[in-house]
């Protein structure tokens, strides 16, 4: 059996001798081996860079007291900088792999998108997970930036996760049974450590102490960097980091202090990186500089025929993420179309394919030639390229010179109806390889993906490297170039093939020469073979939900070339296990199918899609023992959890801050439940239902499960209540305080739940506007939209709350906040929820001048919602345009701030004095303010439109006596003001 | 050729494959691999242990910026831990040198005692520096306490400087040249941190965070002591650790916080000591526990001839320090004198030899058997044996059936005059083998060094392990057994010889086969080869001191089983080093003969004593690189301090704390140049050259090379002072107010000298005796017992300080304290200050009596010595003897307190006035008090000799009348005073 021991030993034999130096580990605590300077510093500036160490990372969040099997305070990294990139990195990965006795041919090994950002080192980059059978065992990036510095060259950083790999190849349930050392097991080396470091991580840390700490830490990585040495300061930033994270473990690290102390971090990693390329210049750099590499040459120009052939374009990648597969396709399809348009081509229909590893486009019968053509190139004004005798002028000379023409070529052609001298250059038509080879560089180019990164390639940029280009014109290859890329006539098979790469024969059989090599190259193709196969496997017992899982599907589709669904079991036992907490682990941690029986329940089964020709039993195996250890971890939290009362929960609360200024969330829990009852007893909707819910919600952020897997925030809220035999109606109401969770999730179904919901993020919002202020730009690290969309939506969503004003609600809500809210704050959040509501209704199909319209609303969004299809009923409506025109023309020829009132004794003329009747009636009939009827609105001041029209057509409102005017505008103001408060009438343009 | 990290690899596999755990250096910085709890906590309690580690050891203190070729701040260390010892840890250590490809045999590879403490953990061990010709590459340690606790089992630490190491191998001047992996240089790679990290440990780490981090280091380890968790208390400890040598590296350490550092440390470090152990008990000792070795068996019986023969005793140890060699042989001669002389054998004349591998005593003539013998043994009385009727009573018969014997043997005999039966017992006398075995079972088990240490072995203790027994008695093993060793008839040979074993065919050839395999058992034996070795390689341009030397070379012939005596030579450039840097570096730290001309200036050249057959070119070549690293280390600070002015240097004073209370070197060095003027104001002595001296006193503290070898203080300040154009008299003086350094080193010749030389010690004794306190028992951390012997022997020394009372110099001293110094203090100095000179004087010779009647000198100790060979001159005199006795005579008599006073008046008798008339000469003649001159005294005073003696024949004392016999009494005290002052009478026993 493969020892960790012995595993760490070949690892570390094998990266030295692709020529890795081998250093320590870092000799303060990190939280993984990027910290370590060998990695931070080293992957900044010009100098090349291999190194190979173990790196025993600290997670002070990840303790467990060492009885989770599967995680650890410490763990061991195994670090791995390749800079430059080497071009071959996953290669040299997979033979680190089998350097570990892995047999990358039998098991599914996998490059899974996983994006790696550091904010608090201002460090990012692009890349993958690797799955071992479904099995993170590796993190493999492209450093793109670290210290907010661009890194040229670009570093490939591997990152081996050891008891992970260990445990795998050693079928190992519990880190503590890992085999460290032949007859020594990791629990008996390191079981006392993990359980004591968690004591103290978790429970025993001084909180104070470590704030200190951390203070002084960052005053002297800030002293270092004024006295302009990176290495200490950098010593000094990890520590930050580590004290950071014990207060973290610790619960007492706030939403603002996470923002407050990363900014912190990202600014003196920022200086110690600047810094560092700083004093590496003065130094010369020491290790040299990293030759960039060269433009590669085109292939040899062969032989072209004379028929229309096909053309095959493939740009090999490395593993695209399945998001950006799908843009790249079109886009290759975009440019390739119009990257031909500008040629004279013939060609039939563009059609494109993609892999994860391969961009395909194929295009039938693309002429030989493009066919000769006349250029009619303008010179000069006839008017200056003649003398008045007839001869040359310079200016034509010069002209025909530049055009290689003679004067016998000029003839006049008139350009917007000005004479001008031209010549005709007769052209020939390009032969296709070599047209197409300039159509096709321009389209790798121009290849760009919603996040792009570099790799060892100087001028390209891409989602994930482009490795390798296949072009073929029939039989020719298309010579194109591009930066170091030449195109060939050799296309990569899956990297477990043999051999891994394939001649082309002509372009006609290149889908044939992949499909014999098992690619897959058309989505639907694999789309159907993963369907039809997860079907097959499945049947009869259980079924999967092909147009429920569609975005899965999907996915998993664009993760493989030659899809293989296999289907595994696990224990019946974890049925116990929610639902919701079954396929969140299937669908978003392994992207497997989960299998329902007829009924819909689950089965304890699931279909997971491998790559290729693997080992079925050997990956089944693998992608069953992850699920177990998966389902393991969350039974262990989930059983912790039923065994832990509800009030205990709830009380561990206290213990995580919502932020520093507002409080623990045991606090917000207690003004949300607050605020839900007094906004029922102001709707009359109050219940034992509703006051049993206000003191539990939110109870379950203090459970486990949810701290690992937050998505399952209220979902497992009504789990444990209805097992903790709380009533249904309590149950659904803690679940549904969380709704909505994001846009489109559904709105609360029960008053006590919507009570709920909307107290939640009227004091999310009340609170956040208060301290940190709303959100502004893109920034919105406490999701404060979200929540004020949620806001509405419930609202909106509640019959019951119709009457309720969001402005009072806000109050009520601002009056509870542990630090004052100032009107002046309160405004601002009206502000803000009336854009939002502005925002949503539009994005729902409202006009927008309808919608700014009902704004004045926003306060009681149903009310606006109703107006709103009033206003569109009424928009067709004679009667209405005819009010709204009556009023408008009040409003347009009454000034600014004239009141509603005028002497009748001053109304002499029939029109006045009828207009004057009609008004007084239709106020009588709509009665005192407050109606938000759009159409007793309408019913009521129908009778206006003719005495309005009657008015404007009879009499002169601009009177010459002061006296008449005065009563004619108090008239018309009243008339205007009808429709007061109804809506904005001057945004409507109808 | 062999990379830094190729050997980090070799050795670490070669020590998996002995069975070592493979685990990561400490995520904290540390001193030394022995902090990592891989070892501290590891070494504790009875679990078995084995485990190799790389450990990154940053020592603050030997930052150089990177710019010494030897010193890094950073330096990589492999340790090992074999634990229980494996038996043969220094063989298994021999194969780890061969594995990097080291040919011991080759090479001269030593183990030279070196053991190890270190306070701040409670943690010793003895063991060795291993030296690979002349370089220590590995200190070597049986752990015999951590934390405070006694180690059972004993653990074997290894610790290899990889960076010596490996610049040895690659024959590398200077670190950063170092190749660390193929190409790439450890300069390259770390020469910037290096730079850096120096930086911040000696300018820029700021005192006040550093000593905020230690305290709150020190609370969060003694909160996790509190909490019972010994893992994350001992990480804090090792932070604890690091903080105090950041700010020991910055300066900011005083002798009184370094002591309450270390007690700390030690405090918190044997709390998690045990703490760790009693949590490995809670858990049952996961590693299980290490099983005791069982006893040995004896050699099995064999034929013995009847003829006497030789005993040949050999005790295999490990190599022994050559200091305990010496005692371990002598030992070993009184034990087995003692063993044989409880036995009945015959035997010649014991002799005894000894190397650093093996004690051996050879005993020529031992008989074959002892004789027989007839032993008495003692019954019941007679009376108590036999009935009335004579028949035995059941007494008698339990004595009879207890000693195998019946009625007929019983006798009876008389003890004390009581009969008693008796019975004969005839007893056998025992053969030589088994009688001999007893005998060295209990010589073994009986040997003890100066300091024991324990091993593999469950009930032996010695300076070092003992491996093996050799015993023969002529051709027979003699059957010792001693708890895990059995004697037999094989030796150890040098470990490289090939075989390592040779098997004795008989006593008598012992001592031959040792000669034949090249090992000289006797020490004279090996000095002579060593003398007269060293004389013919330097021949005839040099010689070697051999008188001068005697001290080093019985150390050198200690060293060594078979001499080998090589010639080296180093760049005749060093020379223009200091003599006393050239041969402290030779002496102290190398071991090596220096070579002289015959003016006695250095010769470029020394000799150094290998042990066996070496490759003499490899081991020269392998001792001129140590050596010239070493000159190299000391000429760059050399040059750096000549490049320092001398006021730069002792402004340098201002950074060094003395103690807390006492401020800073620099101010105790003003202090002393001060006192030391104050007395040459008072004796009349200043000079120009004092003046000068007393500024730049104690400037070379300041000096790289003095902080470097402390023992060259004072040599390098009168270098310095000459470079730097000072006089010959102020360089003299400042050389000299060191002296003396030691016991029996030179005194001051110079007044200037002398001066400060009086006022440095003066000034230490009051300011500690103020702050500290006086040294009780054996800990005199400030060895301030060897400043007031340093005192007194300048003032015995100087005789221009004969009038000079220390009480009032102290007083002086005392009044320039930074701190009060009571009178009280100055009172307890003054009485330490007696008993030391009472101890100095006692040892030189001089009667304790007379030592003690002088002490009322101690102020003016030339005073009391003036006295004391007065008072030796005297003894022997008449005159002296008979004044001393009248004046003891008077005393005895007088009552204490009776005044020297009379009403002559009152005195009638003849022998009274007689008296009178004497005593009243006598006191005319000695003049007023103080006088110290007893040849005076005796001369003046003979004249009462017949006086006083008719006085007490003729006189009653206690007359009837109280007026005369006060006048008598008044006379008699009279004459008891006139030595008053001079002695202290009543100690003296003449």
């Amino acid at each position: 059996m493969l020892t960790m021991q012995e595993a760490l030993t070949r690892l570390t034999a094998y990266w030295t001798q692709q020529g890795c130096l081998l250093v320590q580990p870092m000799n303060t605590e990190v939280g993984a081996g990027t910290l370590n300077p060998a990695t931070f510093l080293r992957v900044l500036g010009p100098e090349p860079w291999r190194v190979v160490y173990p790196e025993p990372s600290v997670r002070p969040d990840d303790s467990r007291y060492g009885e989770n099997p599967n995680r650890l305070q410490t763990h061991t990294q195994l670090q791995v900088i390749l800079k430059p990139d080497p071009g071959n990195p996953q290669e040299l990965y997979l033979g680190s792999l089998s350097a570990l006795g892995i047999d990358v041919a039998a098991h599914d090994v996998r490059f899974v998108e996983d994006n790696w950002a550091s904010p608090a080192l201002g460090a990012w980059g692009l890349g993958w997970e690797v799955w071992l059978d479904g099995l993170e065992i590796t993190q493999f990036t492209y450093f793109q930036q670290a210290g907010g510095l661009n890194l040229d060259p670009v570093s490939v950083e591997i990152t081996y996760g050891i008891e992970r790999i260990i445990m795998a190849l050693q079928d190992k349930q519990h880190f503590k049974e890992i085999e460290y050392a032949p007859g020594v097991s990791y629990g008996e080396v390191f079981g006392q450590s993990e359980y004591e470091m968690s004591r103290y991580y978790l429970d025993d840390a001084d909180i104070d102490a470590n704030r200190r700490l951390l203070e002084l830490y960052a005053g002297e990585a800030q002293r270092m960097i004024d006295a302009g040495l990176p290495v200490p300061a950098h010593a000094y930033v990890l520590k930050c980091s580590q004290a950071f994270n014990v207060l973290d473990a610790r619960g007492a690290v706030s939403t603002a202090d996470r923002a407050r102390e990363f900014a912190r971090m990202r600014r003196l990693a920022g200086e110690v990186a600047k810094l560092w390329v700083a004093r590496r210049g003065e130094l010369e750099h020491p290790l040299g500089t990293t030759p960039a590499l060269a433009p590669a040459r085109p292939a040899a120009a062969t032989r072209t025929g004379d028929r229309p052939r096909t053309l095959v374009f493939e740009v090999g990648t490395e593993e695209l993420p399945p998001a950006e597969l799908r843009g790249a396709r079109e886009q290759l399809r975009r440019l390739l179309t119009e990257g031909l348009a500008g040629t004279r081509l013939e060609h039939g229909e563009i059609r494109v394919f993609g892999t994860p590893r391969r961009l395909i486009a194929v295009v039938p019968a693309v002429a030989a030639r493009e066919d000769d053509h006349v250029r009619t190139v303008r010179g000069p004004k006839a008017q200056a390229a003649y003398a008045a005798d007839g001869t040359p002028t310079r200016a034509l000379e010069g002209f025909l010179r530049g055009q290689g023409a003679t004067l016998g070529d000029a003839r006049v052609e008139e350009f917007n109806g000005v004479p001008h001298v031209v010549v005709d250059q007769h052209e020939a038509g390009g032969a296709a390889p070599q047209v197409l080879a300039a159509v096709l560089a321009k389209v790798t180019g121009g290849l760009r993906a919603a996040r792009n990164m570099r790799w060892n390639d100087p001028k390209l940029a891409f989602s994930r490297p482009i490795r390798w280009l296949t072009a073929l014109w029939g039989d020719d290859v298309v010579p194109v170039t591009v930066s170091t890329l030449a195109a060939g006539r050799q296309t990569r098979l899956l990297r477990t093939a043999v051999p891994p790469v394939a001649e082309i024969a002509s372009a006609e059989t290149f889908l044939e020469t992949l499909g014999v090599n098992g690619i897959v190259a058309d989505h639907e193709d694999r789309r159907e073979l993963i369907v039809i196969g997860a079907q097959d496997l499945v049947y009869p017992d259980g079924r999967v939900d092909v147009a429920g899982e569609a975005a899965l599907i999907d996915q998993i589709t664009d993760l493989v070339e030659q899809p293989l669904p296999l289907l595994g079991t696990f224990d019946e036992g974890y049925l116990t296990l929610p639902d919701a907490v079954l396929t969140t682990v299937m669908r978003k941690h392994q992207r497997y199918l989960p299998v329902r029986d007829e009924d819909g329940a689950l089965l304890p089964m699931f279909v997971t899609v491998a790559n290729g020709p693997v080992d079925v039993e050997l990956v089944r195996a693998g992608n069953e023992a992850v699920l177990r250890a998966r389902y393991e971890d969350a039974r262990f939290f989930y059983r912790a959890d039923l065994d832990t009362p509800l009030s205990r929960m709830r009380a561990r609360l206290a213990r995580l801050t919502f932020t520093d200024r507002l409080g623990s969330m045991a606090e917000r829990a207690d003004r949300i439940g607050a605020l839900a009852r007094r906004l029922a007893e102001r709707l009359g909707l109050g219940s034992a239902a509703l006051d049993r819910a206000a003191e539990l919600v939110k109870f379950d952020l203090g459970a486990q499960l949810v701290t690992e897997m937050t998505s399952l925030a209220g979902v497992m809220a009504r789990d444990y209540a209805l097992h903790a035999g709380e009533s249904r109606a309590v149950a659904e109401a803690v679940f549904e305080a969380e709704l909505p969770r994001h846009t489109g999730d559904a709105l609360p179904r029960t008053i006590p739940g919507a009570l709920l919901s909307l107290a939640d993020r009227l004091d999310l919002v009340t609170g956040l506007a208060a301290t940190v202020g709303l959100p502004t730009g893109s920034s919105d690290p406490f999701a404060v939209r979200r929540a004020v969309l949620g806001l509405l939506a419930v609202h909106r969503g509640t019959p019951e709350f119709a009457s309720l004003s969001l402005t009072e609600a806000l109050a009520w809500a601002a009056a509870a906040q542990p630090v004052p809210v100032s009107g002046a704050v309160l405004a601002a959040v009206g502000d803000f929820l009336a854009r939002r509501l502005e925002q949503t209704l539009t994005e729902e199909g409202h006009p927008v001048d309808r919608v700014r319209a009902v704004l004045p609303h926003f306060a009681r969004p149903s009310v606006a919602d109703n107006l709103l299809s009033q206003l569109a009923a009424a928009v067709g409506d004679a009667d209405f345009a005819a009010v709204a025109a009556a009023i408008q023309r009040a409003r347009r020829i009454v000034p600014d701030g004239t009141p509603a009132s005028y002497d009748v004794g001053a109304l002499k003329e029939p029109a006045e004095l009828a207009l004057h009747e009609a008004v007084t009636a239709v106020r009588a009939d709509l009665g005192p303010g407050g109606f938000a009827d759009l159409r007793h609105f309408v019913d009521a001041t129908g009778r206006l439109v003719v005495p309005v029209d009657t008015f404007f057509d009879d009499v002169l409102v601009m009177a010459q006596d002061p006296a008449i005017r005065a009563a004619r505008l108090g008239l018309l103001a009243t008339v205007r003001d009808l429709g007061e408060g109804l809506l904005d009438w001057p945004q409507l343009r109808i």
